[in-house]
């Protein structure tokens, strides 16, 4: 059977005890199909009754049979709910035959003084109270039913049956664009039972979840809304809501129509890239609401949500607790096949990891477009490069080299596409964030930063054009590069890139006490992400031993191994005026961090000069501080 | 004379009219000394009297002239008030004779009943009704005195007077560290009448004001207060004060506190480094109140301060006219005798321009810090160093170039104190903001960032001698760089500093609608500030003809010239070690910015692969956006 999650809720109990006004009003909560087992009799079944003629088990076996094919066939579609008096056991075995495991029944139960009042209020009905006892005799108590007790108001019999059936959903997801859409087909096809929202908007967003549920196969058993109240009561408690909406102010909005909604435990997650301040912000605004917010980096862009995703979650361990299940059974999963997912820490520390992710992103993708523009002006062409960054993926495999190879050996026509697209680089919100979180850390990412204006540069376009007019052409190149030297030396300026990104999230980590645990961040990241790489699989041991990437011995042997080709692929470069910031800030930033006495005694002493800054001095170790007239 | 705004405020009157009360309060108010006209008689004068015999005129003169004598005297020091009858015009010349310019009168009018009736309600006191009746046939109207009835009551007359003849401060000046005191001392020396606040705290700092005005004769006619409400009270108004204390939260508790006194019209200036978003929320504040708030950038340090700053103000131009003759006349002077100081743009456009003056000033100290440490590696010595910078005036003068060459030659017993400064780098909030604009604005200002980052990396002392010990010394070094194509290197990398530090205010000008004149902005920067150089002079022309820098056909010139000479340096540094980051950059920007077809289209084909965020081509000028299945 193809059946996952659907369910069939066969309603019992006596004639009289509400089967079909409660069965109806379950049907329209969850909307799912209603059928009343009455309507199912065949004609001599029909006709028997007609003529006051009691049936017999007989009679009634192939009437059951037909039920439980109804029931079989709902449930290759989706969940359905069927009223049936179902007095005895043997009855209820038929009507289950095959489908055990799908199979959900709830029993309608009161005294016969109830029921008997409430028939003899109906208008339109009468039983004999003979007939009713002869009911009661019959009936033979379910022991794996819900049984409910028929004097509670019918809205509270449904409330109940679906928060004891679960017929809710597990999970809720808000915002069905890319990443929301695939996130949702992923928990699905994980066999989870999730609640579909995405907002109405006239003739631009209509029908938005019922559609995309209707679309794929796995969504069967998913709930689609689109209306707010709706979708927060189709989902168990404490609620489950992860939001895939865009970063920024939109979150507060989706908080604050979803809050009225909520209760107290209930837990909201923002799958964005949200900026961590504004993570911490909200934790702590639903934390004062007795709720829990997480904010969670994903990585992988639409092919990692739908397959397996890199998931970064913070926020309150506990509440953390109540979404691993979900969060971890959908990530991508490491060599050991361990979850791509930990928690990382409190407060908006997953949205600062994912940040520094993509920083690291940010520097990675730079220096391939460094290494391609080194490549071309050898003389090389697309396919040709291809080929030898294909060569790289034995000792420097990430996920980055292998799209970059697949862009470089894509052709439009006979030409490649890459010399079609137009060089102006986009940014979104978290290369710009990373930078400033380095300016703001005192923790020198230098190589995010410089990527990061490296696309800004590429941005001025028409100044570029321009200025290559009044300055000329750099394209009289004599540059000389062999592809291993190069390999080398993108390595070298790779280990820096990490090395700075893990420093900037251990500098967080200790400045907002996170307690982040970096080897197993960089474990999480093997899988799923953008910035997954063979390199990536290396620091997870080396991030056991030191915080510090270029203090462990084994990057001590390669950096010593790569440098020297550094040093000689970026001076040819500059003399042969190829911009090259990425790959020359790694360079610079090494040169300087393992300079043990640098020049920035100049900078304290023009310092102390004109602003009377004071300084300290080589030969007092108390730290204390001098001041000098320096124009005596 | 001596005397700039003192001023002897002559109280006089009729006999009875309150001469002494009035006298001796508004002595209290404006804390200058008083003095009583008779008791400065001659022995001879006081025995007529003493007998009932009036003095002639004759007995007058000499009397007139001691109190004349009295004034002149008190002039040369301080203010002064002296009470005397005067009531002929005569009498009046004499007293004011040789000093008119510093002469004020105030004259008490009451009628015969008035005064009469004054007179009689005295216990001590009697007078006929014709001698009363004779002092008002002598009296002379004054035309050239303040008026005043005597009906209204004491301290308003006290208030009136303040008001009607100038004698409040005109400036105030609130927090007296290192910049306030040189300000305070800056506007007196210009003749400004000011009033100077300092807080009180016990222990720490007590009669802060008072102390500071006794040391200093050029503040002998500043008023000093350790009471807010005494030190707004003493200021005319509109009234103009200007705050130099820390920036941060102390600018928004020192507005709070000045707010209840202040009145509708008056203006805050804050003079400190202060957040530019701040100062634009400050901005609206005040406005809201009915109140100026001006941002104003100060440049110059503690001499600056006193003998002529670079000053930036910016807020609403018709606050500004209020303060201009005050900050004009303080500020530095251009090569052209013009006020370093001009009105910036509205909001925090001020401050906004100081943040980048000091990223300016970062880079420029740094690449000054990488000469250092080049001609280090040479095998030079920090007087061989100084001498070769000193040689650099010529056609490279600064400001900070030639306090460097002073650090340079400081020597301590025998060594050179340079050695004995620890390489940790501190900074303060500009250089940080000015980054983070960068990033935020998308204006690459690279070499501020770069700066910035090796300032962060000194700060890393411990792992940078560890890493030494890790990688080995760069000692061994080979480094081979004349001083000539040094300085074409630091003059090359000044340029782009330049060139990028005006883009940045080009760039915030545009988004926030400031409308800069950057050619001005360069031109109050000639003068008083840190990074005034012989550059600076040129850029004032060259800012009149174009808004990129790189663009003056004067400085394509310039850098076709100075650029092979940086190729050369900087990839001779980078093969042998020594870290040159600010250098770097500067060609690796200089080289992306001229280059107008860029490597940016492999990332955009990265981010359009991974993430679907489309791409633009360079086939179709609509700027259409395209996005293509990569991996097919």
């Amino acid at each position: 059977m193809t059946v996952k999650k659907n369910n069939v809720i066969f309603i019992m109990g006596v004639s009289g005890c509400g089967k079909t006004t409660i069965g109806n009003l379950l049907a329209e909560s969850l909307r799912i199909p209603f059928f009343d087992g009455d309507d199912f009799h065949s004609q001599a079944n029909v006709d028997k009754m007609s003529n006051g003629i009691p049936l017999n088990d007989e009679d009634r076996y192939g009437w059951l049979q037909t039920l439980n094919g109804l029931a079989k066939e709902q449930l290759e579609k989706q969940s359905c709910i069927i009223v049936c008096s179902a007095l005895k056991q043997s009855y209820r075995d038929l009507l289950s035959q095959g489908i055990e495991k799908h199979t959900k029944w709830v029993h309608l139960a009161g005294t016969f003084d109830q029921i008997e009042a409430r028939i003899n209020n109906r208008s339109d009905h009468f039983m004999s109270s003979a007939l009713l006892q002869s009911q009661f005799d019959t009936l033979e108590q379910p022991t794996d039913a819900l049984t409910i007790d028929i004097s509670l108001k019918p809205e509270d019999i449904v409330e109940k049956i679906r928060e004891e059936i679960d017929m809710k959903s597990e999970f809720g997801l808000f915002g069905l664009g890319v990443m929301g859409k695939s996130l949702s087909r992923n928990l699905a096809n994980n066999g989870f039972r999730v609640s579909l929202f995405n907002r109405h908007v006239d003739g631009l967003e209509e029908d938005v979840a019922v559609n995309f549920k209707n679309e794929h196969e796995e969504l069967a058993s998913a709930l689609a809304f689109d209306d707010i109240e709706a979708f927060v009561n189709s989902l168990q408690r404490p609620r489950k809501i992860m939001l895939m909406v865009n970063a920024g102010k939109t979150i507060d909005i989706v908080i604050d129509l979803l809050m009225p909604h909520l209760s107290e435990g209930d837990i909201i997650i923002d799958g964005g890239n949200s900026n961590y301040n504004k993570t911490k912000a909200r934790f702590e605004y639903l934390k004062a609401k007795q709720m829990h917010f997480i904010g969670t980096g994903v990585s992988g862009g639409e092919e990692g949500a739908l397959k397996g995703p890199s998931i970064m979650p913070s926020g309150a361990k506990e509440a953390y607790k109540n979404v691993q299940p979900y969060l971890e059974t959908i990530a991508a999963k490491d060599e050991n096949k361990l979850p791509c997912c930990t928690y990382v820490g409190p407060e908006g520390s997953g949205h600062f990891v994912k940040m520094v992710h993509n920083g690291i992103e940010y520097a990675e993708m730079q220096l391939l477009a460094e290494v391609f523009s080194i490549l071309s002006a050898t003389g090389k062409d697309p396919d040709e490069i291809a080929d030898i960054l294909e060569g790289w993926k034995v000792t420097a495999n990430s996920y980055l080299l292998e799209i970059t190879v697949d862009i470089l050996r894509k052709k439009e026509n006979k030409d490649w596409l890459i010399h079609k697209i137009l060089d102006k680089a986009g940014n979104k919100g978290t290369g710009n964030w990373a930078t400033i979180a380095t300016a703001q850390l005192g923790a020198p990412s230098t190589m995010m930063a410089s990527a990061l204006f490296a696309r800004y540069i590429s941005f001025y376009k028409d100044d570029r054009v321009e200025a290559q007019q009044h300055y000329g052409s750099h394209n009289d190149l004599s540059l000389e590069v062999s592809s291993e030297a190069l390999l080398n030396t993108y390595q070298f300026a790779r280990i820096i890139n990490h090395h700075q990104g893990f420093g900037l999230i251990q500098q967080a980590s200790g400045t907002y006490h996170w307690n982040i645990n970096l080897s197993e961040l960089a474990r999480i990241w093997t899988g799923g992400c953008i910035i997954k790489s063979s390199l990536m699989v290396e620091l997870v041991e080396i991030l056991k031993d030191t915080d510090s990437i270029l203090k462990s011995e084994t990057i001590i042997k390669q950096i010593k191994a790569l440098k020297p080709d550094a040093n000689k692929v970026v001076s040819e470069c500059i003399l042969n005026e190829l911009p090259v910031p990425c790959l020359s800030e790694a360079l610079n930033f090494f040169n300087a961090f393992t300079t043990a006495d640098s020049s920035a005694n100049i900078i304290q002493a023009q310092r102390d000069y004109f602003g009377a800054h004071t300084y300290q001095r080589t030969d007092d170790g108390s730290g204390k501080f001098y001041h000098t007239n320096w124009s005596e």
